[in-house]
Parts: C-alpha cells; structure tokens; sequence
C-alpha cells in the first residue's frame, strides 16, 4: 500500500517548505513581509463583488463542462481588444489557469512525451507533467542577458522524436520578460517546422510596462492549428479563489479531446463563472489604477533591489514578479534564514528560493523571486530589512 | 501532432451522444423528460443561498490548498453525527467529489496498476482511470440479485498482484444499492488481507430508504489506514454547481501526496466553500423535505416501472438512480429512437443507456439508468410517455 511513483516524484515547493518557518516567525512577533507570493493585494472590483451579492438563482446546479456560454460569448469581445478572433465554441472554461494547463496536457500528451519549457519557470508546469507522465526538457534563459529567449539552436537541441510541444508563459512568471516579435517569430518558425503544440499561458497580458508590443502566440501565422492559450482571470481582476480559467484553441480535435476530461469533471465552477462574466465589464479606471500601481511598485523595487551591493535584476518588462541574483551561495538556505534567524525593527522577508523555478535547482542557488505585491510603503520597509538581512548573514 | 492516447481512450458517455438529439426534440416542439440526468430540481438551502449575498470580502483570494480551515472544523461535527471520528487535519477540500477521485488515483495508482470496482459503476471512474494510466478490473453485480456484492470470491479472481484498491460507491450510482453490514465486513476482509486501498464514495449517504443501517467505510475496524473517503456536498443540498468535495483519510503518507497534487492546482474555490460551510447549517427541516420527496417520488417510479409490461426494476435502498430492464435489444438504440422518432402528446423522455456504466457495454444493452429528480407529476407524464414508447417501439 504504497504511495504512488507520480507523487513521490512531484516536487515539494521550496517556498512549501518555507511556509512553517514563516508561521513560526509569526508566532514570534515577528513581521513578516511577504515577498514570495502571487496573491496581489489589489481589491477585486466592485461589478465583481457586487455580481456575487446579486446571485439571484434557487438552485445552484452543474454549468455546462464547457462553461457557460454567456461567459464564453463575452470573452469573445475580450480577445477581439486584442486582436484575437475567436467564437466562443473555441473557449473552454476551467478551474483555474491550473486546470487549463494539465488539460491541453492531457489532451496532447502520452506519457513518455516531451515538452520544453524555458528555465526558470513556473514550477508547477512541472508539476503538472509529473501528473500526466510527460517529460520536461528545458531550455536555460539567464539572468545576465534579462531572460532573453536563447538562439533557437538551443531549442533544436531539445528536441528528439518525443518532443509534442513547447510551452512558454508570456510576459514571463517567475521573470517578468515579454517576448519580442522577433523571438515569438522564431517559436513560430521552430514549432512549424516540428509540428509541435505551442502552449502558451498568457495571464498576465494585462501588466505589460514596456512599450514592446504583446505578441500573442495567437498572433502567430500558419500555426493556429499548432496554439493552445491558457488563460485565467485570476490576477487580471485580482480574483484568484474564484478558480476560473480557460483553454482556447483553433484545434478542434484538441478542443473535442479537452472537453473529454471536462465531462469527465463534469463543470466549472458556477460562482466563479458569474463573477468572471461581471469582470469582464470591469471599468478601464480600475485597469488603469491597478496597471499604474503595479508599474509604480516595479520601478521602486527594481531600484530599490539594484541599490543593495552585491544584488542584481533585470528590469522585468511584465508580470509582477522579478528574478534577483543575491550574494548568498544557496538561496535556499538564506530564505530560511531570514524567517528562522533574523529580524530588523520586528521584522523580516519571505522570498520564494530560486532552485524551485530551474529544472535544475542548482541554476537558482543564488537567485531568488520577488513578487511585488505589496504597497510601496511595505516595499520600502521590505529593502531596508532585506539590505540589513544581506549585511548580516555575510558577516 | 496528434493527441493522446489517453484522450482517444476516454469513453464518450452514450448521454453525451444522446444529447444532440434532445436538443433537436426540444427544437422540434417536443418536451424531453429528463430522466437522465442528476441534477437535482430541488432548490438549494436558503442558508447556503444567502451566504452567496453576504460575502463580504475585498479580495477573492487564494484560500488554502487544503482547503478553508473554518469548512473542515465545521465538517467535523457534521461527520462525527455519523460516527465518523475525524479531525480537520484529515479532510482535504477538493473542486467537487470528482477531483477527490482524481487524486486518490494520481496518489495512490502507478500507471498499469489495478483497481477493483463493481459493475455497473459510475462511468467517471473508468473515465479518471484512464486519465492516470490506471486499469479498471470490475466484478459484475446483476438486477436480477438487486445489485448486492458478489460473493467474496468473485473479488479475489481479479486480484492480481497489480491490484491496488477496490472502489465502492455507497448508496450506489447507478443502481441505489446499499452495502449491507455483512457485505461491508467481507470487503474490509479482503482489503485487509490484501493491503488494498478502499476507496467509498459515499455522497448519496443522506439518501438512504430503507431501515438498514449506513455502514461507511471509515466504521470498518483494523483498515483505517486503507481507507480513503470521496465525498461531495453537491447532492445532499442540491448545489452541484459550486464543486466542492472532499478526500478523507486517516492514511497521513496518502493526506501528504495528495497535498502535492492540491498544491499544484493551489486551491479548491473560495466561493463553493463559503457556500458549504453555511450549507452544514441547514435546517434538520430542509432535510427531511428533501428526503421524503425523494422517497415519496421513489416509491412512485418503482411502482410505476414495474406495472409496465416487460419492466423491471429492483428496490433502490439510497441515492436517487435505478437501474431499469427494458423489453428491448439495444437501449442506445431505444434511447436515441425515443429522441429521435417518438413522441406522445408532445412529449418524451431521456434515459441513460445502460451501456455507458458497464465495463463491457454489452452487459448493459437492456438496461438504462433513471434518475428521480423530477416531481411527482412529470414522473406520471414521463412512465405514461415510456410506457407508450415500449409499446409502439416493440410493434
């Protein structure tokens, strides 16, 4: 009565195993800045939280697995503003951008198969993978060169006969980086040549702070058959528990495949789906302020990180997360340092270890991310501590 | 750039294909009793509806993987009503009882291992099955003995030395059988002696007709450790659409390669939960309604199948299914026949094939599954409408 192999194998998060040491601090007294997470402290909007206090139905019952179609429909005039043409039979909702990914997975994927993804990542495209017994290649982006996407040589290395596709996040978690035309060409041009699927996950369309235009990998020509999008409303309309995503693909084998394991699930979730479908008509003020904020953060704390000796990053271009090289040996270690022994003024920093976003964890020893959620007043307090906390441990 | 095999293996559930011809009856002007379908046609708790009006929250945030700590405290006491002795720790939240299947399998199964269900079963098993690269074995219960166990020895000729568990659903989908006391303790035997897995879907338990005990399970001395609980909230207060389930167990290796698999989808959704605590309010009164409505409407529908020529359905003990032989071939057949070239006084009926929970569908070619979730009236209009079908189908 074993275990399973596939859990065994599923990584433990680094900041998983942070997570008590934090509690602990806490319960210390100790102020805990929370640098590590993606959960924004950004209100969800009014026409949201209102949608939820107008539910006006007798009996909370099953959605359609595919969604409902007046979400679908209005996510349709969504991806028009950004010259994405869909119909909303080519949207499949989920629960969660999470759902979304281990179902185009699923869908494409035997167990054996390849997928390359860019180092660092998300660490939980691994995870899914292990899930569906699917093999992760990677190929290594750096901090040096501001995680720019390597020549496509590196790519044709990766792939062998079991390569079924490449799976990028665009702007970039854990690093912030906007791929160029240039270089969503040359994906377009290695995935056509391969036949392979291109996944691409795209949730943070909306927090671009770079005047380099978003390419969607539904942009991309004569490879619309080869796109699946994986989308979430989550961090666009800071709603995150509301676990409503999606799947879009032209592919309409892939599509009937997905909605298999869709059925399977049975629905979506109805709530969440109600307050996505609100969302949608949340007022451009709103986007502005959160898009100003979350710009204004990035530039503070960019600076802010760049200003401790010893400390470099990259100005991310999207997203709002940055990967920051320390001058520590194993960031791992440092993290828990922080949290186990060392305070400034009561208090200190949480940061998510860099090993937990390389295939590799070694790549990310010096590294870690930093998610500016946090109001500017807290990222202030949240540099000072992290500058003392540097100063300390290297003495 | 195919999809996978495992998406090619999914079995399309024969309502699925029925589905397009209902909506070309409804088109056509005819009405479709639903016979298929479990969806509840109760109204949802007005505890559970209000608690959707006062959310009052500024973020929908992440909530714990594991769930809401405040939802797992109040379950406790809601289990502890059954005799089932648990402490938070040992529920996990999952989107739906379906979700709790799924990472039971992706925890406890390695590709190629076995699992032991009865047939017919809930398709969905086979279905997530699949989905992990796990082996559905099933011992075939029969309508003619009402659907109890086979003997023991039935279980121990499928035991190979992949088998890993046997899965039960008590009350069943789709045959409302109750596992009596002995049949409980037989399986706890086997379990034991083989240092199985015992999974027990048990969310029909609030369903159950007749005076014999609810055995569940977490009752069975000596296997806690084999143990895992699927359970859903989805039936019990007629609000399936909000997916919230949950996996129990006191097996601690298994609560943590779960954890892995929860953490990666980072959390069940926070509306459903907030809606399930509340729902763990509702008054014993709403119980009782509901129970002898469903009671009142099984007595009804088993009579009346029974009185038609050719009929033949057992006493379902739980849930809200039964099982149904037909005077017929080919219930696909006869099933899509009624959709597609029969109508009485304007009206049909919708039924699910037998074939779709049979591992070998030819076991299942007389039967079709019928749910009473309609009132009493439409469930008059629905046997007259069968019973005028059979007849002008036979001739």
């Amino acid at each position: 009565m074993d275990i399973s192999q596939r859990a065994e194998n599923m990584p433990q998060s680094p900041i998983r195993k942070l997570a008590r040491y934090a509690d602990a601090a806490k319960r210390n007294g100790i102020h805990v800045y929370h640098l590590n997470i993606g959960q924004p402290d950004i209100k969800t909007p009014e026409c949201a939280l209102e949608a939820v206090k107008n539910v006006n139905r007798d009996i909370l019952e099953y959605s359609p697995s595919q969604g409902l179609k007046s979400l679908r429909t209005k996510m349709v005039g969504y991806y028009a503003e950004y010259g994405i043409d869909l119909s909303p039979d080519e949207i499949i909702i989920t629960a969660g951008g999470s759902e979304a990914v281990m179902f185009a997975y699923m869908a494409c994927l035997n167990p054996g198969d390849e997928i390359i993804v860019t180092d660092p990542t998300y660490a939980n495209y691994m995870a899914f993978a292990i899930s569906c017994g699917a093999v992760v290649k990677s190929v290594k982006t750096n901090i040096e060169d501001g995680f720019r996407l390597p020549p496509m040589e590196k790519f044709e290395e990766q792939i062998t006969d079991k390569t079924k596709a490449i799976l990028i996040c665009n702007p970039n978690n854990p690093t912030g980086y906007l791929y160029t035309k240039q270089e969503m060409l040359q994906l377009r041009d290695i995935v056509k040549k391969h036949n392979l699927y291109l996944f691409s996950d795209e949730v943070y369309r909306e927090f671009i702070y770079t005047k380099r235009p978003y390419i969607s990998a539904c942009h991309l020509e004569d490879i619309e058959q080869n796109v699946v999008l994986i989308d979430s409303v989550s961090k666009r309309y800071s709603e995150c528990g509301i676990r409503i995503g999606s799947l879009i693909t032209k592919n309409k084998a892939v599509r009937e495949a997905v909605m298999k394991f869709c059925q399977a699930r049975l629905s979506p979730p109805l709530l969440g789906q109600i307050v996505a479908e609100a969302s949608l008509s949340t007022p451009q003020e709103y986007m502005d302020m959160v898009y100003d904020e979350y710009l204004s953060r990035r530039n503070f704390l960019i600076d802010g990180l760049n200003q401790i000796p010893g400390v470099f990053t990259p100005s991310p271009m999207g997203a709002f997360y940055t990967m920051v090289r320390l001058p520590v040996d194993d960031s791992e270690e440092f993290c828990k340092w922080c949290l186990t022994d060392f305070s400034y003024e009561g208090a200190t920093v949480m940061m998510a270890p860099g090993t937990g976003f390389y295939s590799n964890p070694e790549d990310g020893k010096k590294e870690v991310r930093v998610a500016y959620i946090l109001n500017k007043e807290d990222l202030a307090k949240a540099l000072v501590v992290l500058r003392k906390a540097l100063e300390s441990y290297n003495n």
